[in-house]
């Protein structure tokens, strides 16, 4: 069977690919890296990239990291107690231009001393304007995706990350989803089940640079950007209150400079902000809901 | 014994009162109001400020509500269960000018049916610039609010305060504190604690409006302006991690625009930013910390 040490490396080669790719497309940025340890075991290698052509602020973390279960966060190891091993690379890119979506991408895999293992992985695309040919052609990519492994994958994981990627105390999605998965280790082999998360994790950069390059250079407005910024300011939201990577990584004791990477270089909050009824910012925000068939829609 | 009534009306007139205050003391912005309706009982007084002289963007909130515990939330009443209600003011207000801080003030009261009832509230201030002078005045004032009522008060609720107002996944305080009480029925009469929290809350004004009048006029720089878009992301970090009154709206299915009037106009994030040793942004960050004592310090 497949092991962690293979599994883990796999994930390192990943980061390097992806930044390589992020960083060609960036044209002006560069990576900076640090190497981190973790005090109860593990550590990781966090890359960051700022003020580009194309990324105002982004990161492309890996990390393995292992030790006891914390007590009060077993929920997040399958509530069992004992040694974990984990391994991820996690993504989240702010682009300078609010036409270019915000994505996030993560795989991860996890294992008991019990012998137990599951993946966990995903890419959502959070747009701050919502185009829906964009829109149909980034879920078909990732149908595809799905479709090379099982034929229920796509299904069941674009379900389920509209409901991860919900703001509830918004009742409004963080963007148009895209899949996700948690727990993952069955039907197949666990073979079968790493070479679907590591494609997924493959096929990260050109999805994301082939929709980056489409709308880079479009000019835009100061209200645009200050639309965009209301926008971060919800995956803030969604970042802090609810995403179950960051509550592990907090509670995990994780390096928090890694951890909050995810955060955008500026956010806004504007109280009780209401675009106006038929304006572009008003028509993405009536999509910002659940279960739209993006491919058919 | 006082009622809840009468301690709901004079919370809406301390609302009154400091936004009078305030507005006044801004000088050309307005406070806004809205009126709300919660669905299972009761609803509140939102009144907001934004882009005036002194206050980039700021609210002052009267709730009253009602209604069973929800299940989920226990934790928030003392573990009861049963019919609560539920009063009181919350302020934060997010100044234009680097040099003038951050202010909260919250007075509250709760009840539940089967007679137990409790006050809660406090002051704290995060300055983007933490001036020693200015703290231990800050804390002069709370001292003798607190020494008015209770020679305990300002020794036991500044101590509440630092462990309160603390950012854990930071190791930092939030600011300089202030004091902070919560479920507090004794000693003395229902009458004492109610003069207490009252008492407090017509400090806010008088407190806040001499502080910001010293510093409004200061010249700044693009990177101080910088420096305090990063200290309200702490401020937002705190606020949607770890703060009980957020998660207490939330819990409760509170109006989220009220909720969350505490976040920011705007507020960066820049990956692993360290001040420069000795620079007066590494002079405070060496300041966040508990347990200094500001009036003797």
């Amino acid at each position: 069977m497949i092991s962690k040490e293979i599994i883990t490396e796999e994930f390192k080669s990943l980061q390097d690919s992806i930044c390589e790719a992020v960083q060609d497309c960036d044209g002006i940025a560069e990576f900076k890296e640090d190497r981190w340890a973790r005090e109860e075991g593990g550590g990781g290698i966090s890359r960051i990239i700022e003020n580009g052509d194309l990324i105002e602020k982004g990161g492309v973390n890996f990390s393995s990291v292992w030790g006891s279960v914390p007590e009060h966060s077993r929920h997040s190891f399958g509530n069992k107690a004992g040694q974990f091993y984990a391994a991820g690379v996690s993504i989240v890119l702010h682009p300078q231009n609010p036409f270019v979506p915000i994505i996030h991408m993560n795989v991860r895999y996890f294992e008991m001393d019990d012998g137990t293992w599951w993946f966990g992985g995903g890419i959502d695309l959070s747009p701050h304007y919502i185009d829906k040919g964009e829109a149909a052609l980034f879920h078909e990519k990732l149908r595809k995706v799905c479709m090379d492994h099982h034929p229920d994958y796509y299904h069941k994981f674009k379900a389920w990350a509209d409901d991860y990627f919900f703001v509830k105390h918004r009742n409004e999605t963080r963007g148009i989803g895209g899949i996700f998965f948690d727990r993952l280790s069955g039907p197949g082999t666990k073979e079968n089940i790493f070479d679907f998360t590591l494609d997924l994790g493959k096929n990260f950069a050109p999805i994301y640079i082939d929709l980056a390059n489409k709308k880079r250079g479009y000019h835009f407005t100061d209200e645009q950007r200050q639309w965009q910024l209301l926008r971060r300011g919800r995956y803030v939201e969604f970042n802090l209150v609810l995403d179950r990577g960051t509550k592990f990584g907090l509670e995990t004791n994780g390096r928090i400079e890694s951890i909050l990477m995810s955060l955008p270089p500026t956010a806004s909050w504007k109280y009780n902000f209401t675009p106006k009824e038929g304006s572009p910012e008003w028509c993405t925000q009536q999509l910002l809901k659940k279960n739209i068939d993006w491919i058919n829609a």
